[in-house]
């Protein structure tokens, strides 16, 4: 069902990272499927991590927060799928610490220079044996073209494997961006945790890294949603493992250039999610214009994308202006004035376009005929036009169909 | 699929009310439905309104402010099923307006003394030519016994009409409280405007009226959730017709009593609204206790409440423990300690109970079993114990299932 989304066939290797997966039979169904993927890094290579604002953190978690306390530079991370080691308490901290261990004696580095990720089922000891006994063969497989395995090791109920490279020149030199996602939405904290690992060739600074993921994140993952909920689990690393005599800082020119194509990557990778947003149908983009702040844009927007009344109609294919008007107005922003708001549809490709409300009313010669073919499209653009003030910003989200409920329904039972 | 709702069959006449019916084809299929309603009320009754916060309120509920403001006490609410008369622009106002006018004219007092109220479609003309024409026909209709056809004439998708008397005892006399609303969940802006209307024939003092309305609508509708959508149409009133020399007012021993029983009313038809929300199978609960402040409880009680993961869980009696635990996590409470919360189930008759977790984990001896028990049934209640405090709160919801996404999805197309 995913819209317009098709598994990576290209995905370039990025010198210094070497990617190899393994079957651990996380989920303990005798299942061969390559469920754990390690990521070994170089040992100058600088990296950084956005992890879950959920107070429940999982295990991993946990211990990403402590090693990076203690060790500047991580030297591996460690993924596993099919089990999330969330509200397992100190046993799931010490079979985190297990495996971490187990992979740092397999690399000669320390225990606090591997950051674990898992994803899963919640409140499920992890099979911490099983996974041990397969990191060998992971670190022996792993090799620079591994991207692509990874990709689909670190799968749970995605539908398609997801990653995405990028190639950029800075100062002369190309270097290559890569990097590979999972999560169906920020859903599904059982099984959907949303993992995404990015990597560059490019010689960034630690702080250009810090400062890079950051933006990046913003302008990517924090723009997408699927049903509002955020998993135990989420997280996000940025690494960079290029050498330079001097590295590329933050504010710099260089830097402008490196921070526009990663940026890029991790649109596409946060995208990606949303495509294969559970039951979804449709990729909407929701864009507000003419708010006073960011803050106010980004309410109304979220505001849109997440009722469940809007989505079902646009899972019907239907141009309910009303709901996504009364979307809008329940947003909570201070002294929204009904008469300077505009409603209008757009096809993705701009070819189609038509304003539905002006005014707060069916704006003149609205044609609904014309909005129920955009509507009808896997892929349009809602624009909402407030009329006070110069701010915007944009979503990406997804329809809300029957699907949504089976899954959500029937996963576990 | 109502949970454990039947039609209200005694619903007690209130001095002084007169309510009358009428078929006036608003919807324009050329059904017979009855569809408008007319309330009388007395000369000397005080009335108080509760009005949608959503900032694009419909025609109807931007007159009622205006005429609020220019005539003390509303003789008489015209309501009617059908359209709601919102998205409308000046036009729709002129509508209400010309509506009204008509209703006065019938009764003898002036416009502003009439309150209107619409549900249905939004978007679309009112068909006030129509609704003029059935007017006459609800005035000489209005009986004391009108409260049943009232009830079923201001439905829309509601499956089941909903309404509730009680009766109390202050200062030796005996006065009654009836009331009816319409709604299936605080859903579907464009055909689910909650409305309410409460009478008593308790000598109340307007100041008594406001304050007393104010605090039941807070104690009911407040704490219900379906799907977290608000009407631009939403409204609720209560009138009370009764006199004496000295009216009853607020913080006397009288006013306790009457606040007891009259916000019981207002408690059982928010409930009627859960029980008949859109796809709903169960009834939930939840009850949040521990809390610093009864904001902090609210917080929490709603997160959980809004989840669409957690209602999907429930609609599949699935004991995901996990998921409501997540949803704990992310509801953004400064300062949650995991190892604080206790996540429980009891069913509705206190006969099974189970902790589920406990320190942020599955609790010791915990049986799944029980809970899928519990899960199982038509109602139950989610405790959560945040351990840091004295405040509560408590939410009444349902879980979402299949129908929801078809009713939302098929309606209008």
């Amino acid at each position: 069902m995913a819209v317009g989304l098709k598994p990576p066939v290209d995905l370039l290797p990025v010198a210094g990272v070497r990617l190899g997966v393994a079957a651990a039979d996380i989920r303990g169904n005798g299942a061969k499927r390559n469920d754990v993927c390690v990521i070994v890094l170089p040992a100058r290579a600088r990296s950084a991590v956005v992890l879950t604002n959920n107070v429940f953190a999982a295990a991993p978690v946990q211990l990403i927060r402590k090693h990076r306390g203690e060790c500047a530079a991580p030297r591996a991370l460690l993924i596993n799928s099919g089990n999330a080691n969330a509200g397992t308490g100190d046993v799931g901290l010490a079979d985190a610490a297990l495996c971490c261990q187990q992979l740092a004696d397999q690399l000669g580095v320390e225990a606090q220079a591997v950051w674990p990720f898992s994803t899963g089922v919640i409140g499920q000891r992890l099979p911490a044996q099983r996974l041990c006994e397969a990191i060998p063969g992971a670190v022996a497989a792993a090799a620079a073209d591994g991207w692509q395995s990874a990709a689909q090791a670190i799968m749970t109920t995605d539908t398609v494997a997801k990653g995405c490279s990028a190639t950029m020149t800075v100062g002369g030199q190309q270097y290559t961006v890569s990097g590979m996602t999972k999560g169906a939405g920020m859903i599904r904290p059982d099984m959907a945790t949303m993992l995404a690992f990015v990597a560059t060739d490019a010689p960034l600074s630690q702080a250009a890294v810090d400062s890079l993921l950051e933006h990046a994140v913003d302008a990517s993952f924090h723009n997408i949603v699927v049903d509002g909920d955020t998993s135990t689990n989420d997280a996000c690393t940025l690494t960079a493992t290029g050498e330079a005599d001097a590295l590329i800082e933050p504010g710099t020119a260089e830097f402008a250039v490196v921070e526009q194509v990663v940026t890029q990557v991790f649109v596409d990778l946060a995208q990606r999610i949303v495509r294969d947003g559970e039951g979804a149908t449709k990729f909407v983009t929701v864009q507000v214009d003419g708010a006073r702040t960011a803050d106010e844009a980004r309410q109304v927007a979220m505001t849109v994308a997440e009722s469940p009344l809007v989505k079902t109609a646009w899972f019907a294919s239907d141009a309910n202006w009303g709901r996504m008007l009364a979307a809008v107005g329940r947003s909570g922003i201070d002294g929204l004035a009904l008469r300077g708001v505009i409603l209008g549809l757009t096809s993705a490709d701009g070819s189609l376009q038509t304003t539905m409300v002006a005014s707060g009313q069916p704006a003149d010669g609205y044609d609904e005929s014309v909005a129920d073919i955009i509507m009808a499209l896997p892929e349009f653009t809602v624009q909402i036009g407030l009329g006070r003030g110069d701010a915007t910003a944009r979503i990406w989200t997804c329809d809300l169909g029957h699907d949504y409920v089976r899954i959500n329904a029937e996963y576990r039972t």
